[in-house]
């Protein structure tokens, strides 16, 4: 796994996959009291930067195996960025999918044309459902973050961010990333190593689900007690993938954890200030910048913001509690 | 007016606005029954493509008439932009915002270091009270729409359309703007006669608010019989100015006029499938996209997504009304 293998993901993604913009708002540079820069991924394909795993995965097939189906296991963002990607390269997607994820990801994963097949998160084991309909139908399983074609094409992410931060001028900077299983965050790392070496990458977890943070202290393979009970729920694996967190230990600096309240109050500063839509655990690094900056030493804060896929419900509450106050 | 002054304004831009992302969502080309592009400037510099214009204006006037101060009227769009400019240009503006503005807008204007000066939208002349505040402190009118130096500006917008859908194989294409008093619709319209001669601009505006679309069938300068009572503030004015007319009226066609509700229900889609926050007014044309096909004939519609300044209360309606039974 090296940078070659991120920019070759860059060739099969062009075109393909958006460069998302890189925004600012001087209230937020307020609020967290430096500058801080998003990175708006949850405008990419799909609402979240899954597309590009998934495009870059699926790009690499044998073009006779990918023909035969793909499948995957996913609580919506891989779902959704795998489904997208087997129907642009003209195959079938069976997709896994807990029975608690939000609405708008079931939905949008059926519509995009793939298979949804549901499982209970606390009860089942989903790889094993995964192993299973794998062997018996043929299909190639697409990983949602413990493959390196799939940490190449989160890589990207890593190497528009380096390009446009230094078009505004900045070559140094703490960057914050929303991580689950650590797929984006590794790939953005390995890039920046590469292409940005003054800047630093740092995992931002819910509270209660920080393996990584915790893993990257211990420097083993930590777990969560729970895989349910928190708003963000394309940050929540029980712990970090094995390519991932090697790649982890060695590039980034230490974890930070945020309650759900925060990711409710970033979303609404992403609402009143960018004009993005954000779910909760895609809002989670901007709420590391904003809420804890205390943390942080750089002059600069860039902000991976994951993903949008969160149901009006949601959103709601987000603005009912932190929106009206916030201006 | 001419391509020379947009290029011009582009010149003077480069590096100040943002190049705002054209973006789609295979679920709209559904509801739409065509392609549908959408030219997000919400995530312009202040929520609007406002600040293209002011900064157009603002870059270009004479320092020592500058430093004395600007002074503009607006129900807060403009008003955002000219005090955002003033403030980079390092010197004052004087806002002159109607009563009953959003919220937002008032706060985020004075905010941006603007003195707010409010007054009643139905039994008060604006251009009065700009004029004697002109007068009396020697300030420069910054016109919200019918002064070339702004068309120009807005203008920017239009060379970026045709160029990202060039990149989209796009060359051909009815486009869609909302429109108040005509400075962005006649400032594309103006770029794309250059650039994308075979695109065809045309204004969207709300239900009994429709003086553009009045007047490009009468020939005339048709008149609104009310300036409150919509939603779509942003794209409220008693009529057409003198020089965006004698743009549209030489280069656009036909109006189209869609309900607040209808503007609401395009939010709602914006939220689900773009992740975009936009405004009434701001989700104007693409809601006749949607919703008003059959009064399309081009294969691709692309739509002016212009603003995203709206209250917590106004969206969390178009939320409720519209999103969870959308997906």
């Amino acid at each position: 796994m090296n940078i070659g293998m991120i920019n070759a993901a860059a060739i099969r993604l062009a075109g393909k996959s958006r460069c998302t913009p890189l925004l600012s708002s001087p209230f937020l540079d307020d609020i967290a009291g430096r500058r801080v820069l998003i990175k708006a991924e949850c405008l990419q394909h799909t609402g979240s930067f899954k597309f590009r795993g998934a495009w870059s995965a699926l790009s690499a097939m044998d073009p006779e195996v990918r023909a035969r189906g793909v499948i995957a296991f996913s609580s919506g963002n891989h779902a959704q960025g795998v489904a997208l990607a087997a129907r642009e390269h003209g195959t079938s997607a069976v997709i896994i999918m807990p029975e608690d994820s939000p609405e708008i990801k079931l939905r949008n994963t059926a519509a995009l044309g793939a298979e949804v097949v549901t499982y209970d998160r606390a009860a089942e084991d989903r790889d094993a459902i995964g192993d299973r309909l794998a062997a018996e139908r043929r299909l190639t399983l697409v990983k949602p973050f413990d493959e390196p074609l799939v940490i190449a094409g989160q890589g990207t992410t890593g190497l528009e961010i380096a390009t446009q931060a230094a078009e505004l001028g900045v070559t140094s900077a703490q960057v914050l990333v929303p991580c689950g299983g650590g797929g984006l965050t590794s790939g953005i790392a390995l890039a920046l190593e590469a292409t940005a070496p003054e800047m630093k990458v740092h995992p931002v977890e819910p509270a209660g689900f920080d393996d990584v943070a915790r893993s990257l202290i211990s420097g083993q393979h930590e777990v969560n007690a729970s895989t349910t009970g928190s708003l963000c729920d394309a940050i929540i694996t029980p712990s970090p993938g094995q390519l991932t967190f090697g790649h982890m230990k060695r590039l980034c600096g230490a974890g930070f954890v945020v309650t759900d309240d925060a990711c409710l109050q970033a979303m609404a500063e992403a609402f009143n200030r960018l004009k993005l839509v954000l779910e909760p655990g895609g809002a989670a690094a901007l709420a590391a910048a904003l809420y804890h900056g205390n943390s942080l030493q750089s002059d600069t804060a860039i902000c991976v913001a994951s993903g949008g896929n969160v149901d009006p419900d949601v959103f709601i509450k987000a603005l009912e509690k932190h929106a009206k106050g916030a201006l």
